[in-house]
Parts: structure tokens; sequence; C-alpha cells
């Protein structure tokens, strides 16, 4: 178990927070918005309304003594940086701060940053990319050439085993796992079938997986 | 080729605008903002400044005539609403709208939106689960009980085969593929060695997967 502190608890944030504290870690989330710290009052293990530009705030907060601290402060740029700032010198160990551009994320990483994400630019090209390729589902790039993808099976490889496709030797494409309906199937081998309506989760270059997925 | 209309350019959909172009899809920008279209006026196919609520305005946009239109309009809950329902009624097949949080969703869906996206929320939950487990770059589950990880190769596996390591008999953990500076080795062979700072993509169940990150 870890100890984590959210500041700023918009969707990003107030997501991060609630998921820390689902997987089991000590949250403390602040928000100098009352109704912000009321929702999430009862998800996590200490909820706070202060303004983060508050250092004495954030001491009392208890802040000092937690492993990772995020900032989520959106809009604002100059609460974000002068609290990150804040919270570094404090002394935390990581700090993770939310950039609204890659300016920002610059001057954050200046400043002692450990960590700056971009969540909207990010899943903007996460979304992106599965509306380009009409049944990609999810889809991580690995490097500029290849990528794992979700795909819903396409009709034509439907009834035939993975040894049968032989997409490895054809298109240098592995199947590294196969969904159907709530089970999965990891690591399937050559005498497993593909059904109608199957997810396979794919990695290979980008161009083969392109042609799979038209076909 | 296919044609795309982006409603609302904040960070999620320039981001998603600029994405889409660059994969050599045609792109309508549209935004009320005219700062936010300028600053995408050279990367997309047409940048258009209008209030997306004005019906006229999309149909002088050629809106009508996209395979997909994204509404990322965020804060604004009723214009992101009756966008949604306006490009819908205009006969899109497919529109993708951007929602606040759960309840949002579902009226978004009840109108008619194809597909809802929450992108702050998931990549909360991604971030999340990226921090509470140190060393986890990317983390896709695949059902609630296995997951795709992608994780720094821990110290003691370093100079090891993946025939000696033998994660699958092991763990039940398979080795997708082993990025290593910018090369890449998909699908990789029992005689494939794991050197320090390789990355590892690992497909298994959640509980393995954190049993190997920790050590
Ligand atoms: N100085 C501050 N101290 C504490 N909380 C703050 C401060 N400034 C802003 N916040 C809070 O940070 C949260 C996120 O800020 P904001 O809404 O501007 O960001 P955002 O990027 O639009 O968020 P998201 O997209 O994640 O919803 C808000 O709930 C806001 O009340
Ligand atoms: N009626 C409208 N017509 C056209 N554009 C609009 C309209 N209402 C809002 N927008 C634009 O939508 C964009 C996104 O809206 P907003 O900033 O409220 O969302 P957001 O969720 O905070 O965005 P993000 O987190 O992606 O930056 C803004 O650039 C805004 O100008
Ligand atoms: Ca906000
Ligand atoms: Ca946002
Ligand atoms: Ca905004
Ligand atoms: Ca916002």
């Amino acid at each position: 178990m870890k100890q984590f502190a959210v500041i700023g608890l918009g969707r990003f944030g107030s997501s991060v927070a609630r998921t820390l504290a689902r997987l089991g870690h000590q949250v403390i989330a602040i928000d100098s918005d009352e109704a912000k710290v009321e929702a999430l009052m009862n998800e996590v293990t200490t909820a706070i309304q202060a303004d983060a530009r508050d250092e004495e705030a954030l001491k009392a907060a208890g802040i000092r003594n937690v492993d990772v601290a995020i900032v989520a402060i959106g809009e604002n740029v100059e609460a974000n940086i002068l609290v990150t700032l804040i919270v570094k010198e404090m002394g935390i160990k990581c700090v993770v701060a939310k950039a609204l551009n890659d300016l920002h994320g610059k001057v954050l990483a200046k400043i002692g940053a450990d960590k700056v994400v971009f969540p909207e630019r990010d899943m903007g090209v996460r979304v992106a990319h599965t509306l380009a390729s009409g049944n990609v589902l999810e889809h991580i790039d690995l490097s500029p050439e290849y990528s794992i993808v979700e795909i819903v099976a396409p009709t034509r490889v439907a009834g035939k085993t993975l040894g049968q496709l032989n997409l490895r030797a054809q298109h240098g494409v592995s199947v590294m796992a196969i969904k159907r309906n709530d089970k999965i199937l990891a690591a399937p081998g050559a005498d497993d079938v593909v059904e109608e309506g199957d997810i396979m989760v794919l990695v290979g270059r980008n161009k083969a997986l392109e042609r799979l997925q038209e076909s």
C-alpha cells in the first residue's frame, strides 16, 4: 500500500483518486471547490477543501508524508505550476503534474515535476486511432511501426483455427489473446478456433494490422 | 480515407482532429473560439469558426457528408447535447460524443450518440494503474481479471532467456514483445534474452502481473 495525494478533483483528478483508492491505496484528495470534495468524500481516505497554493493547509493535510502527489489542477496554469513547485519543495519524491500543452509541460519538467501527463491529448490520439480504423477497439503504440490492437474478428477468419490462419507467417502478426463474452484465452495456440464475434488482441507492424482489419 | 468532423477544439478535440489528419484523413474542425480555430488551421483540411448550435452553419461547413462526427464540446453540457442531437438528425452515421460524467453519458446515448467517450475519466484510470504499480508504463484491461501491461524489466530477469524465465509455465504470463531502444521484438521466442533496461509487454492474470512487477 502506498500513500497518494491528489490535488484538483476535476474529471481527471477525481478519476485518479477514485481508482487509487479502489486499488487499496491511501488517498488524500484536495480541491478548493467544496462540491468536488464532497462528491469524493466517501471514496477516498481523506478529502479536504483547501486552496492548494496555501502551503500551511497542505502541511496540515499531511501531504508531506505521501509517496506520490498528483497535481491535477487544469485551466489555472499559474496555480498548477505554483502547487507543483510547493509540493516538490516539501520533499515529495514523486510529483506528477497534468499539463495543458507542450510549453506548459516543459515548464513543469523544469521546476521539478517527475512525470508530466497530458490526459486529453493522449486520449485524443487513442480515440482518433480507434475511429480511423473501423473495428479497432483499443490501440497501443509500441513504437512508431508496431502496435497492439484489439479488433473484432473479421468475418472471414471465423471458424478457422489459428494454425489455419497462420497470421504469424503470413502477416508477421501474433494473436496475444482472444476474448469471447466474459472469457479470455490468453496466449492461444494453433488449435484454438476463432469464433464469430470474438475480439482478438493482436501485436504486429501497423501496416500488417491495417491490412487485417480491412479484409 | 474517411471524412471526419470534429466539433469543439479543446485539448481533447484538437488532439483528435490533429491525429486524424496526420493519419491521412479529411478533417473539418469547428469551434466558436477563433483562437482555437487558428491554432489548428494549418493542420486540418478545413477549420471553421462557428457556433455549432447553428444548424445552417454546420450545413454550410459540409458536415452532412462526413462519415464520423466527434462532438468534443466539454463543460457546456447543454451545447454538447444539442449539437449531438443536431448532427445525428442530419443523418450522420456515426456520432461520437464526449461526456462529462455517467449521467451525461446516458443522456447522450439516449439521444442517439453511437459512441460516448470519457477521456479524462479513462485516462485517470490508466494513470492511477501506472502509478500504483511502480514500473508499469501502459495498462489495458482485457477483462476484470486479465490485462496487458508494459513494464520495465525487473533487474532479476536481466541476462536471462525467456526459456530460462519460463514465465508462461510459472506465472501464466506471456511475453508479447520486448522493446529495446528504438527496436521492437514482437512475439519473442525461448532463446531471446532480456537485457537490462528492456521494456516487456506482458499479458496475463492481474495477480500474476502484480507479482512480477514487485519482484
Ligand atoms: N488553487 C487550487 N487549489 C485546489 N484546487 C484547485 C485549485 N485551482 C483549481 N482547483 C481545482 O482543480 C480541479 C481541476 O481544474 P480545472 O477544472 O480547471 O481542470 P480541467 O483540466 O478542466 O479538469 P478536467 O478536464 O480533469 O475535468 C477543479 O475541481 C478545481 O476546483
Ligand atoms: N457551441 C459551441 N460551438 C462550437 N464550439 C464550442 C461550443 N461550445 C464550446 N465550444 C468549444 O469546445 C471546446 C471544448 O470545450 P471546453 O473547454 O468547455 O471542454 P473541456 O472538456 O474543458 O475540453 P478539454 O478538456 O478537451 O480541453 C472549446 O474550445 C470551446 O470553445
Ligand atoms: Ca474544468
Ligand atoms: Ca479536460
Ligand atoms: Ca476547457
Ligand atoms: Ca476543462
